[in-house]
């Protein structure tokens, strides 16, 4: 009598979230030092200080009626204006404030983009490997899932088989850099290819066929020369999704932002929907307190150096112990190939020297075991001597 | 070619936001303490000291990555069952913390309650004057929204009309009360009445209709005798949608839940899919902060007697001028029979004395008019003299 498609997504615990409740009952066997959890993806670092103090500076200095008020569905406006403001700084996007759309974070910012967007019969693609959530939010758009293969070497778009997914029927393309699960960057020369052939389709078929970019890591890069270019300097048609959950390890308080580019041929008509779609889905206006806080905060960051010493230590580590891995420019995961062909399995045998990773599979990417490095440096340390046992079990060393 | 639906939601202003654009702008022309505004149901009062105490406390008190981080989906388990236990003392009704979902507000427990419940061809009934966004909640989720009248006396609900309207595609009754627009309170007969029809059609087509009460003014009520129930007390496949955006003032920070009746005879499956709506229209969790907030402040209010005064004042001053008006027992709205048929006339002329009002059109209830008195009890006192004048030009005095 409910929803079974509602019922299916709230009845079925995803493969993570069921290693991680493995982990719990692991831990209270043998103990929780003893068990490693790298399933997943939940900042490990305080919030930077700032967060805290602009939320006692807003509850000390604000009227409670406009502190706590509706703010516009968009957002505040001055709030809007200083992130635009911000933007147009950093990346050298001209960018205003009435381009924002302030959301409950990531994941709104994602569905209100797909309803915003999406007409019967409409595909949206994304490159495997690929965040597992994005299935959900475009099939209960109401639009079709595809996915194309990333280059099985790099992690990046395999342009060629992007060229055969795209059809008249392409709403959009999705990309998520830097990625999880494989953390690879998406740098300029990436954006740019992406960009041409996106605008040769668009041509061929006299529609925009849409980039939507899904940015909640952008702020986590540990080399000084990695970039992560706007998606909006390299092609007009873009829809930007941000959240502040991870630079600002901030999951639960739910704020981000859609930014519609100004340069879009249906700029006007695209915004309109977003502001459509927010309403349709009950999202009113995003957390006002947090708005104010993301205004104060927006290029911050937590203390990433120590995702950078895991990430260091991680890579370092697998690598000489023969297991191929992609180097991680950015985010908190680490890609590896599994040591058979059969990921789950890998992870089977993994877990009995109680290392807990992903299998590739739910990222679309069979073969590999995504490893969430955001965790303390303790962990990882101690770690390292099992996965040693692991690659000797598979003949590595 | 972006949705035109979500285009069209997102580009037509409701009449409630025109009213509050046109007040601004005749603000600055006569002065702002000339212009009535009573269009918005926005809260005036601050919110408790309680709730600044929380936040503070909260983020002195709390590591950053427990208090800014994700919680369950369905809410912090401390929070539901501290909430839990207050319905089950205030109402005496037995819930536990694991049948409420914690939620972004009151539009985000329509959502997903909606979403939960719908398949192809459903329909969902609800009793006229309504909250408009009821019709976009319910007709998004993919059913069909349908009317009842109330008793045009008393704007309680016309059981012979809600008979004739449920049919075998009924998947539910939404009530709200108090009722926004008209303030009526659905007492213990009312709700009896409704559970006995609802049981009754239940048997008849051998399926669960659901009863979804949408309580957001839940606790602002003002004499002594005025008492809000649970539905649930008197009906199992019963679904309450709270929010704190009212009885805190905060409906800026996006905080509410869904309680599922551990009666209600699919309670599993409904609840599941409540999770799995949550998930797929993208709210991942409820914020985290103010959850914490929510379960220190559940069942305070703010000082909720600025309403009372405010509606005391409006009433006897309104009736004694002649003008036919419902008597609010809560919420903060009086809803007043129009001067004349047409309801948008009325509002036109009244605002010739810059009194703004919503038209009853835009609650599905014409001939009516709806006051918003949540306002500074002044500017009441300030805008009785032209309800006079109104009433004059009516030859209602």
């Amino acid at each position: 009598m409910v929803n079974e498609n509602m019922y299916g997504l709230g009845s079925k615990r995803s493969s993570i979230r069921e290693i991680f409740e493995y982990a719990k009952a692991r831990s209270k066997e043998i103990g929780a030092e003893h068990v490693f959890d790298f399933s997943i993806g939940n900042p490990s670092v305080p919030a930077p200080k700032a967060v805290n103090q602009a939320i006692v500076d807003a509850v000390n200095h604000t009227p409670s009626v406009a502190l706590h008020g509706y703010t516009s569905a968009q957002g505040d406006k001055g709030v809007r204006d200083t992130i635009a403001a911000n933007y147009t700084r950093r990346f050298g996007v001209q960018l205003s404030g009435d381009d924002l759309y302030m959301t409950c974070g990531a994941a709104a910012s994602l569905t209100i983009t797909f309803h915003a967007l999406q007409n019967q019969g409409d595909e949206f693609i994304t490159f495997a490997p690929y965040f597992a959530e994005y299935k959900v939010f475009v099939e209960n758009s109401g639009a079709k899932f595809v996915v194309a293969p990333s280059d099985a070497k790099t992690m990046l778009p395999d342009f060629s088989a992007l060229e055969r997914a795209i059809t008249p029927q392409t709403k959009g393309v999705l990309i998520n850099s830097p990625n999880n699960p494989s953390g690879v960057v998406y740098g300029e020369k990436t954006l740019q290819a992406l960009a041409a052939l996106l605008r040769k389709k668009s041509a061929e078929y006299g529609k925009p066929i849409y980039l939507i970019s899904d940015e909640p890591y952008r702020e986590l890069v540990y080399d000084e020369n990695t970039q992560v270019p706007s998606p909006m300097a390299y092609y007009d048609d873009t829809i930007v999704c941000y959240s502040y959950s991870k630079s600002l390890s901030l999951p639960g308080e739910r704020i981000g932002y859609i930014a519609v580019s100004p340069k879009a041929q249906e700029r006007d008509r695209v915004y309109a929907a977003v502001c459509g779609a927010g309403r349709a889905l009950g999202f009113v206006c995003a957390p006002a307190l947090f708005q104010r806080v993301a205004a104060v905060c927006d290029g911050m960051t937590s203390d990433i150096s120590v995702y950078k010493r895991n990430r260091d230590l991680l890579y370092n580590a697998l690598t000489a112990y023969g297991f191929t891995c992609i180097y991680p420019d950015g985010a908190f995961y680490l890609f590896m190939k599994a040591a058979e062909k059969d990921a789950k399995a890998f992870c089977a045998k993994a877990r009995k020297y109680e290392l807990l990773m992903v299998a590739g599979d739910d990222f679309g990417c069979e073969g590999w075991v995504r490893i969430a490095y955001c965790v303390e440096t303790e962990r990882i340390q101690n770690a390292l001597p099992l996965f040693e046992k692991l690659a000797k079990e598979y003949g590595l060393i």
